[in-house]
């Protein structure tokens, strides 16, 4: 069992009904250690307001998303490395556990899933640099293979971690176990990646029936995954740090009252993890 | 590209539209050198006739879809090992090239990955005694790992072959491209395979967005999937057996005409494979 101050809250999980200002409200009501706001909502706040106001709350931060899509143009432009530079900015400003990396899947057109990767680890090298500059980790995040066209050609922890291993210090992985709970690998994988490398940890839970590839995920206790067994490896790598609740679902908990989403997260922390 | 007698029809590319007959018919109407049928259909024709509609018609027979689904009741029961010997009698009748195997995913109401992986090893193990004394190759089809909760445990070609190195001679893998085309280690592992656990091949395309779980498969050419890359890396180890197009799809291919169906694949298999 989580206990609220073990649970962090990703701001996707309520996304269509409250701002960044009333997220960290939100948490700081129903007790949650720690919040990680997606770019969006950071910027509409601004990143020093919502820094003031994260501290003033006492929640930590653990994470930023995101950062990546390295891939979208088929080549590494100077924009993506811009705005790359900029969100690892932002999370020094807000002073987050890890910037999270959404690296991108194929451009428009493209079948080339190995030159995808291969642009993937150069624009991750060059956003390691500056984030190394800053202090700031950063933390890609393997999405679940049914996203490799479109989101993430990153799709195991395994594969994450060979790009740590070629990259070096400040990069990690940023576990969701709703990307990674079917991987026969996934024990090896944690064992492998070690404390330092676990940057973060995404709970939610994996529906059947799943009825949409993107927004149809569960709460945590409502699906399949065993939280506690990925947990609990984890935990034996020494990870002591925040369990972050990311829960896309447009026609489920999007459309409920946020204190009545937020009650549930910290009672299902308690009865699910 | 592959010409159209390199090509099999696995029958669920026009279930709604064919019966087995129809689908063989079919078949060399438009020059396809094989078929693979699944059960519902064999079984409402009957093995024998079909195996002899099949045989006049001169094609040959990639699989029978399927056996497996060892886990639904959390146990192996009489019943399904007595089904799956049922479908190593019906592909031994039709002289199937294998018998394709869906291993089962989590039973009601279970989180137990490890658990349902034990089980499924020991239920191929039992159909593969009896395989063996019938001369049918059984074939564990890795699924995409978006199936891991209702459909197949086993996830990644790796993991198959693990399970493989385990039970002996006369096991392999099925595989398909749809379910395999982003793993990362796919390359290596169909070189670990070899010619001699490569028991079919399956194409057809991901398409992006994918609007359904289970029914929107793309024709090959209409998705993201390298197919001759890894249709290549198959033969690079021996390969010479047929691509076998299966294509669930109830909004399009399921509503056309299963000539235009037929003739497509064809055009397809020489276009974009």
């Amino acid at each position: 069992m989580l206990t609220a101050d073990r649970l962090s809250l990703n701001t996707a999980t309520v996304k269509e009904q409250w701002n960044l200002a009333q997220c960290i409200e939100g948490c700081a009501r129903h007790g949650l250690g720690g919040i990680s706001p997606w770019r969006d909502k950071l910027q509409e706040m601004g990143a020093e307001a919502a820094a003031r106001a994260i501290r003033d709350a006492g929640i930590g931060v653990s994470g930023l998303c995101r950062g990546g899509w390295y891939t979208a143009e088929g080549r590494l432009t100077q924009a993506v490395i811009d705005d790359n530079r900029r969100a690892v900015d932002e999370a020094a400003t807000i002073g987050a556990d890890c910037l999270v990396m959404v690296v991108g899947g194929l451009a428009a057109g493209s079948r080339d899933l190995p030159g995808a990767r291969a642009l993937v680890e150069e624009g991750l090298a060059s956003t390691l640099e500056h984030a190394r500059a800053c202090g700031v980790k950063v933390a890609i995040e393997p999405l679940h293979p049914m996203y490799a066209g479109d989101r993430a050609c990153v799709s195991t922890l395994g594969q994450a971690l060979d790009i740590c291993d070629r990259l070096g210090a400040g990069i990690g992985a940023a576990v969701d176990v709703y990307h990674v709970w079917w991987d026969p690998a996934i024990e090896a994988q944690l064992a492998r990646a070690g404390r330092e490398r676990i940057m973060a940890f995404h709970i939610c839970d994996w529906l059947v029936p799943t009825k949409d590839l993107l927004n149809d995920r569960g709460m945590m206790g409502d699906g399949v995954i065993d939280i506690p067994r990925l947990r609990a490896v984890a935990e034996a790598q020494g990870y002591d740090g925040l369990y972050e609740v990311e829960i896309f679902s447009d026609q489920d908990w999007w459309t409920r009252d946020p204190d009545e989403v937020l009650a549930t997260i910290v009672k299902r922390g308690r009865s699910a993890c």
